[in-house]
């Protein structure tokens, strides 16, 4: 297992997220470190667990309504996504089901960070809509491929059936196929960006971010965290630590890593910008998996009368199975304050919405 | 039926390319036009049915070496293909499914017909040589997902067994989304290209080109033509001519057709260079078909003691069934005309790769 360390078996050149000690499962010196930041991320945690902190009392401390910026970015994607397949040309059936699987609600949590790093860097929301539109067509391809009965067969996604269950698994698969080419046709064509764009620089930074929504995708992202993931399904190993990481950098943190570098790139970033958002996107990602796997086991024990958590229930590997309740809060209070501090080289005021992103996916009940 | 002729029903616009009277099936006046063709092209097919030209005898006439052109090719195409995928980095399963897909061997038409047409405007091979490579990734990618159990439930291609077999249903979605990404990311990589390609102009034709292979493959392309031919499977109903031709421009004609304007784009032609080479590629693309089902029939006739032919074994609709197999000869006749005919402003030294890739489509034997 080794060998398998995500630093030595993947072609992404990914630092390690998880200290020595931690991944060790000792509570040795190292550990010390963490100990700065448990108090904060514990409370988050364990109220987040018992009785959420709502987004408006963290926007209260802040003048930001994070609220009203979601539901603002959400529905100016949308109305993206929607323009972006036409509801009524041949071949209906495909159409149908592209629309049906794209426009089937979600926070749009990918599309607002996208349009968050653009602004950060200084950029203008419009030069990365159309990449915002196109990091939720990949996601959207990646949950149809996904829920394929030949996967993870599953029947309902956000409450409704999943598309192959609507439209027949040939038209699912190729629902995805075509979601997937559609998310760079719509990034590489001209008449996705306003007509004022830089000509000089504008092809330069496309291809640039083609090239990261690509990576994402494939064997250095998306599919490789789901053909390991498939690799351990059924298994009674538990799995190792490392290949848990390397499981949920590929699978989650890729595509978010993705949407902030590709909005930072389109912006205008510089490169030393540009990396540090790509540091803060890595840390998120996998904060991402460690709070969702918190959630279950503190909901399990916590809410009785309720069906105990999934994960417990199918014996899947978990951070806190692996590290213990108490060392995973402190891995996610180290992962969340590392993300806020790859913030502090910016204006506070335009980096508002990236941190307060962070907070939500600290915060978050679901 | 009428609302789905290609013209209307396609977000493509693509010119008609069966004239209307062999879409009537009448022998009318405007039929007459074929008649000017129909000696050469007849003789062409009769001859590739009886005994085909080999190509060596073209190459004779004109100092052209289409064999060696070809075996050239496909090795310079293969080693980058070779290179794209590593083969002993994790996840091993993925990587090995793409390799064995990706090299399973083949022609490699797409790829030279990039290359030629790099060529035929004065670019270097090497600017197009990312962009051959991408198409063939897109087709094998096309041919991995119409092989599935779900679609065409093929267990064998070029004679080994296909993908889903050897790894396995779920590695094979994911082969096949892994190849279509990689595709883009091959393309979008700096370090694809010669490292003294012009920086001023080599961006925006890296994105324009993107662009083209994109929209080949979703709901206006290979995706379409799929979805398409998939609600004819199993129908009783003849498939009127305009739906056969949809589903073929789509399936076939559609990558055909980006792969040369890919080769030109990114080799710096005009955009009436690149306009008179995608009217050659929408030719041969659908000559590739209609040639296809005439030597599905005249083998099934005149070798006798072999098994008929597939396509009249599974009642499959194709021109010689729909237009008779003289009007079908009629046809590819006409297409190889204008296919040349598209070839004549340029250089006829440098064009002659693309004016026999159009030969071997016609005269080819499988």
């Amino acid at each position: 297992m080794a060998a398998f360390h995500p630093l030595a078996a993947s072609r992404v050149r990914i630092s390690p997220l998880i200290p020595a000690a931690a991944m060790a499962g000792t509570a040795g010196a190292a550990a010390a470190s963490y100990a700065q930041h448990r108090r904060r991320f514990c409370a988050i945690v364990a109220t987040a667990a018992a009785s959420p902190v709502p987004a408006a009392a963290a926007a209260a401390a802040t003048g930001f309504d994070f609220n009203a910026y979601m539901g603002e970015k959400a529905a100016a994607v949308n109305r993206a996504l929607d323009a972006s397949i036409p509801a009524d040309e041949p071949p209906a059936a495909l159409h149908e089901a592209m629309r049906y699987a794209l426009l089937a609600g979600g926070k749009r949590v990918r599309p607002a960070l996208c349009l968050a790093a653009c602004a950060v860097v200084g950029g203008r929301e419009a030069w990365a809509m159309p990449a915002a539109a196109a990091v939720e067509m990949v996601h959207t391809m990646s949950l149809v491929h996904d829920d394929l009965p030949c996967m993870d067969d599953d029947d309902l996604r956000r409450g409704k059936p999943t598309c192959h269950v609507v439209y027949g698994e040939p038209i699912a698969v190729l629902t995805g196929d075509a979601l997937l080419s559609l998310s760079f046709h719509h990034m590489a064509r001209f008449d996705s960006y306003p007509p004022d764009i830089d000509a000089d620089k504008h092809p330069a930074r496309v291809v640039r971010a083609i090239g990261e929504l690509a990576r994402c995708i494939g064997s250095e992202g998306l599919v490789a965290g789901q053909v390991v993931d498939l690799e351990m399904t059924g298994s009674t190993e538990t799995v190792p630590l490392e290949r848990l990481e390397y499981i949920h950098l590929h699978k989650t943190a890729a595509l978010l890593e993705a949407s902030v570098v590709i909005g930072a790139i389109l912006g205008g970033g510089s490169d030393e910008q540009i990396e540090s958002l790509r540091m803060y996107a890595r840390s998120i990602g996998l904060l991402f998996q460690v709070v969702d796997d918190i959630l279950d086991v503190t909901k399990s024990s916590e809410e009785l009368g309720k069906t105990a958590g999934k994960d417990l229930a199918s014996d899947k590997t978990t951070y806190p199975k692996l590290l213990g309740l108490e060392k995973s809060r402190e891995f996610a209070e180290k992962l969340l304050s590392d993300a806020r501090e790859q913030l502090s080289g910016f204006d506070q005021e335009t980096a508002a919405p990236l941190l307060h992103l962070a907070n939500y996916i600290a915060y978050r009940q679901n």
